[in-house]
């Protein structure tokens, strides 16, 4: 009996040309797939829930794929472990019934935007966050995300090239928030368009980019911009390495 | 006039052999001491509030330094960023009286331990923190970090080889906490003996290791160590890579 496995998978995707199996490109679906092979002794083909792009990072991505290797759950997390680089991690290994999808099955995705909100750049942490100088208006930012809910066609965040045709999305929560210098915007949906969040944080930095806008000809002008269903009205895109897909969920 | 100008300083001591200069190795103090002699264009000798041992970390390291340079505060803390690598960051520079000492005038010092605590290994802030695999009682480590302030002796966490004659401190505040997968323990004290935090956290380890200790047990034998006032009775040092200096205070 072929067996559905489905791992939660981290990583750091400073090093990669993103989660998807491309030619000629170091992804994570292909790193971890060549190493699921091996331990299997066959060719596996991981379905992942989040396609992140090149140097995005996941704490809580979710893929699965299929196998007829009876190693248990536990014993196959910790080859897999043993035979990964260091910067991608397998957190859990679990069978799943045969018809689980991690990607048609997902309820709702969540990432979360870092900025580094300061004069001096990061010692620190510089490959997980955007170094943003200009102080950011943290409460003008989060009403400008509590609008986002409310919208449903996302065409001023899609990134050209996106392969999904429909541009409506289910958000259901989207919030910003800081924790001593750095400021983070978090964003739950049933479906994301190619570049959508990296999209939301550069119009974020259009409409509002430092303290001292006002809160209503912000408000305004974001409104407008989701309005336009138009890409070129929106902000530049925020640079990947402060985006994380921290969360995938499933009915169960 | 001589001016004397107080730094705040961020590092990734990853690299380094520790804070202060030695001869044949790579410091924190040696580096920001060579770039800063020559934007100021003479030698100066920076002194220190702590003296962060090899790998660990800072937050919020404070010095000093005389010097006869007219550069403005501002444009200093810019040349220095400029010069030095990138792990290590000069947050503020300030000129102060002519009598204020980093290390004799700091009221207290805190110090951040940083465990994670799960199976899995990090996929993104190894350098960081101590990957501790058996679940922690994070509630009878933070009963055992109150018992800390009522100590005053603390021979029993003093590394050999402490250059400190005094073995007394006077800490005024000791907690441990979690955020997720991550343990915290912090200690705030108006000087530390050289190992002193790792020696603690490693003492931790020692009389709880895991959920299902007895808290009084504990708790007994904790006190047993730190009244032994002698180092073999505690714990092994925790690894430096988890240990930050976040914070130095002064009576202003």
């Amino acid at each position: 009996m072929p067996r559905n496995l489905r791992l939660l998978i981290e990583y750091d995707g400073t090093d990669y040309a993103g989660w998807q199996a491309q030619d000629n490109a170091l992804t994570i679906q292909a790193v971890i797939e060549r190493a699921g092979s091996r331990i299997v002794r066959e060719d596996i083909r991981l379905t992942g829930a989040g396609r992140t792009d090149a140097g995005v990072h996941a704490l809580g991505q979710v893929a699965n794929f299929v196998t007829s290797s009876p190693i248990p759950c536990a014993g196959l997390k910790r080859a897999l472990n043993d035979a990964l680089p260091r910067d991608i991690g397998i957190r859990r290994v679990d069978e799943v019934h045969d018809r689980f999808h991690s990607r048609f099955d997902a309820r709702s995705r969540t990432y979360v935007y870092t900025l580094l909100n300061r004069d001096d750049p990061s010692t620190m942490s510089a490959r997980y966050e955007w170094h943003y100088r200009r102080p950011i208006p943290v409460d003008v930012w989060d009403d400008l995300c509590q609008r986002v809910p409310n919208t449903r066609d996302f065409a001023s965040f899609r990134k050209t090239g996106s392969s999904r045709t429909s541009t409506l999305c289910d958000v259901s929560d989207c919030r910003c928030w800081n924790e001593a210098d750095r400021v983070f915007v978090s964003i739950s949906a049933d479906a994301f368009l190619r570049g959508m969040v990296r999209a939301l944080v550069g119009t974020l930095v259009r409409v509002a980019p430092e303290i001292g806008i006002g809160r209503e000809a912000a408000g305004d002008e974001f409104q407008r911009i989701l309005d336009a269903r138009d890409r070129s009205c929106a902000g530049e895109s925020a640079p990947p390495q402060g985006l994380c897909l921290t969360h995938v969920a499933y009915d169960l």
